[in-house]
């Protein structure tokens, strides 16, 4: 997406701007075009422009997908000038989801490009005027909607893929409050479900490691965005493919996929492939396929005839990638037979088979009961060792976390995973808890508090670092406020306190401090890293998990906290700002 | 959306008609324009025109949004040829949801818009012809997958929001083969998620009954059409409102918020509100309000000051909608006492305050302890009893299903429940397993074998009917060929077969006979009863649940299982298809 050299400036003030550039852009530039006012004619030219502002991957994303509180609290704030007040907003999560100690952030670029696209339109304001809720407002409050752009709004992330941790602010918004609060839930949404995603997809990587894991999961996701997101933030998660073509066309990852239960089921005969003829690379002409196919199957051996059908005019239409779905009468007394006898034929004619696919049963076992099978074609033949030594044996049913975790335990042969319904719909927990709270307000320290200690909101405009050690291992997170001198690696040692607990606090010499938090739009976008470019994404992603950060943290069994700190100013601040806010009590 | 007056005709065939009507139609008519094709100038009038078809609420929907496997099945099919041949395919569910007796079906209108508006572009042909899974395919597929039109397809199905029950086909396509393997996906997704979410809705309203139940899942739903799914489906469900503003403005739901503990904290001391003034209805003019409202707090009681202050606040710019949210600092010492102080100030400048929210502690007893607190405002003056006697008192922490079976049976006073998370994700179970079944090809059925009985299809072309008893409560639902007379009320009684259990049958004498499937698409769209008016459809799913089906059906603690059965003659079909399918084997 957008770039340093590609900056545009959005909301009314890049509107402004932009028609009056009208005649010197390009209209070709567009590939998508989506109308944003309530007019019903044809776009103009100037409309066109606008619409040409990258925007949101899902049209539903509007300044309007938000929560009915957002605007009757901004209201409020504009009945008594407070709107404009300056506001810091930090959004962040307080657990880390599936019982782990780490969370993916991802959702970075969606934000982005709602910030960007930001606008109330007249006929979300006539509607908003047709509510009971809001029927009373005054109307200079609409015009304030219809006027509102994210020109005077700054943001700090930390960058796509960052390996995150509770308290560590993943977005921090500096703007004008009434803004900040219209923004809530949109943001929150556009980053829950790709973080919550993103991780999933990472331990399940971890758990099948080194059999690579496949999306399959289109069909049961919550919705055509909870699948497309899927598909994005598996791969990000280092998933290596989707079958959900949408998102390779648009994404560019990889799309995998064969044949389906349903195909086999479409043949009942051998009748019906009998004239299927196949380019034979050794002959270097068309042969018949079916009767090469008949030579393997033994005459007393009733594999059924629609299933080996349907592979023969599978292997005829993709011999190149001939890998098929065995389990839909009878995995091994049919349908692994029936492979094999295809197979046999494919490497006759030239081309190396793909492997197969099981779908229901005991997978450890099936697997293994394939792989002895393909072992057996090579003993009696060892000239097909090319053809049968490394053939894709790839499970799909029904896998979780779980289910990984028991297969690394067991005796298997499976290649790879294709993980559907428990990746997409993060069945282990569905939702990501992250919030977003008000930290600052016209310079002044907010604080959340709560009986819950983890509930309690850390006050003021922060920033985060990542100290690491000698053996160039992250040692702990850092918060510190954001006008404090960032530690330095080979300074002064840093004391590091724990938030709440005044007597865990240690000194760290970091041979090495990343400072996490970047500056990402500042009234137009500013996305340095990666977003446009998912496979550097599910890189920076995989070389923190695997290489980075110990196994320690990402082992499925007790994996260790990380710590996140604070300064001991930030220390003081939060304390003294506690007790300001809620002053002792006296017992009577 | 779509009814018969509006038919259009879609496809290819529907694009001709349109381009020789472009001048008679009135583009004033369109209010959403999108691209479709790889183009890029500004569309043409006729483009406009194809673009002004109803089309899928989420911009997501295409032909492309389906798995890869889709199109290389249906490319070995197109290479022998049989990618038109005639199939018949149902779409269900084998297990009801949520360890529940049912599952409302919802989707339907979404999937036939997605029929209406199905096609491939000349930019997704490119991307195919680009991967290496179809680099290899003929020429001819591509151009097929570009003629390809829904205009061949003929689509029976429930109405939108009809109870259903494992079996019973909720979707039937009759049409050529290669089509309806193209739709499997994207059908399956338009139907799981939001049958799964209008069932959970539901039985979440089934257990808070009376208090009404308001969807606030937004920030945490699975991306942004999750959430936008989820406020649809729950308000089908029988939920009255959400705080989704743009499903509010796009579907008519009522909208309902207040303010959030953001709200509260942006506020911290009295002088910040003690300028505000608000109308007197009793007096007829404005009068400064937080001195009205410090005469009701006691000089002795230490309620948080920026709390009071942002209560005053929002009283002033919501004086007929005053609900506050009372637990930021302290619910029963703070929150409650400052929202008591405004309310009565709100009372005596004749405005009828509204309520408090509870998002955190012991929801039942913190209940019960504000309204102990507005009856002793009562007592001390009974003329407040308008202003204070059914005040609302709503939760919104982290309800779902079993919290209010809980509650039902606590003390509490709760008047209605904001529920999230656990509904918007369907945290209990979070996918629905619909699948897609080829039941006849080319007039021949088709049955998909298991060791796992409920897992074999029941194959051929299929009608359900509701049959009733006496007492007008339904008894059973009945499959049957669709070639075979449907069962009469008052006709000959009808033999009802279970499936699989040789035994299990019974004679039914319906008083009512209710025709399950309808034919929803016939090349075009006929949507007959309630997809645009979403208040019929939540007035149907209430009226199934709460009058026509037992409580026995829907009830939380072991509800019973409703028949589906089969005809005899359907019965005799399946068992002789399933021999001729697999025949008897002979041990050896």
């Amino acid at each position: 997406m957008i770039n340093r050299r590609e900056k545009v400036i959005v909301g009314n003030t890049w509107f402004k701007q932009v028609l009056s550039r009208v005649s010197t852009v390009d209209s070709r530039q567009s590939t998508d075009i989506m109308m944003l006012s309530s007019q019903s004619d044809a776009p103009s030219s100037q409309q066109q422009l606008l619409l040409q502002l990258p925007k949101p991957s899902n049209n539903l994303v509007r300044a309007m997908l938000t929560d009915l509180y957002q605007l009757t609290m901004t209201y409020a704030h504009w009945k008594i000038g407070k709107h404009n007040d300056s506001a810091v907003i930090e959004l962040f999560f307080r657990k880390n989801p599936f019982k782990g100690q780490y969370t993916i952030f991802c959702g970075l670029d969606e934000c982005v490009k709602h910030l960007q696209s930001f606008q109330f339109t007249t006929e979300d304001v006539e509607y908003l005027k047709s509510t009971p809720s809001m029927a009373h407002c005054d109307e200079g409050y609409f015009e304030y909607l219809l006027s509102l752009d994210t020109s005077q709004l700054k943001v700090f992330a930390l960058s796509e893929g960052t390996v995150a941790f509770p308290k560590i602010p993943l977005i921090v918004l500096e703007g004008p409050l009434g803004l900040c609060q219209l923004l809530e839930t949109t943001l929150l949404n556009l980053v829950n479900f790709p973080s919550l995603l993103a991780t999933n997809a990472s331990r399940m990587v971890l758990r099948a490691h080194p059999a690579p894991c496949i999306e399959f999961g289109l069909r049961r996701a919550q919705g055509p965005d909870g699948a497309f997101s899927a598909s994005k933030y598996a791969y990000v998660g280092g998933f290596v493919g989707t079958s959900n073509v949408q998102a390779g066309k648009d994404l560019g990852i990889p799309i995998v996929g064969t044949h389906a239960h349903a195909y086999v089921q479409a043949f009942s005969s051998l009748d019906e492939v009998s004239d299927l003829t196949l380019f034979n690379n050794n002959t270097m002409q068309d042969e018949p396929f079916l009767q090469h196919v008949l030579k393997y199957r033994p005459e007393n051996r009733s594999t059924n005839d629609g299933e080996l059908a349907s592979f023969v005019a599978y292997a005829c239409a993709f011999p190149h990638n001939c890998l098929c779905l065995i389990d839909t009468y009878d995995t091994l007394e049919s349908g692994l037979q029936n492979f094999v006898f295809v197979a046999k034929a494919l490497d006759d004619f030239g081309y190396k088979p793909k492997g197969v696919r099981l779908d229901s049963g005991n997978l450890a076992f099936l697997s293994v009961r394939c792989k002895q099978a393909f072992d057996e074609v090579i003993a009696e033949q060892p000239s097909r060792r090319d053809a049968f030594s490394d053939l894709t044996i790839v499970v799909s049913n029904d896998i979780n976390e779980q289910a990984l975790v028991d297969l690394s335990k067991t005796r298997h042969e499976i290649t790879s995973y294709g993980i559907g319904t428990n990746l997409v719909t993060c069945q282990a927990q569905p939702a990501l808890g992250c919030v977003y709270k008000l930290v600052e307000w016209n310079g002044r320290p907010r604080i959340k508090l709560s009986q819950d200690l983890p509930k309690v909101t850390i006050p003021g405009r922060k920033r985060a670092y990542r100290l690491y050690g000698k053996d160039g291992r992250p040692l702990v997170d850092f918060l510190a406020l954001a006008d404090e001198q960032a530690p330095i690696a080979g300074g002064d040692p840093v004391v590091c306190r724990h938030p709440f607990q005044q007597q865990q606090r240690f000194k760290v010499q970091p041979s090495r401090v990343e400072s996490l938090h970047h500056l990402v739009f500042d009234g137009t976008a500013i996305l340095d890293r990666f977003p446009d470019d998912l496979s550097a994404t599910r890189t920076y992603v995989l070389t923190q998990l695997q290489n980075t950060f110990p196994d320690s943290l990402t082992r499925h069994q007790n994996p260790e906290e990380y710590g996140v700190m604070v300064s001991s100013q930030l220390y003081e601040f939060l304390h003294s700002t506690w007790e300001k806010e809620f002053p002792m009590k006296q017992l009577e």
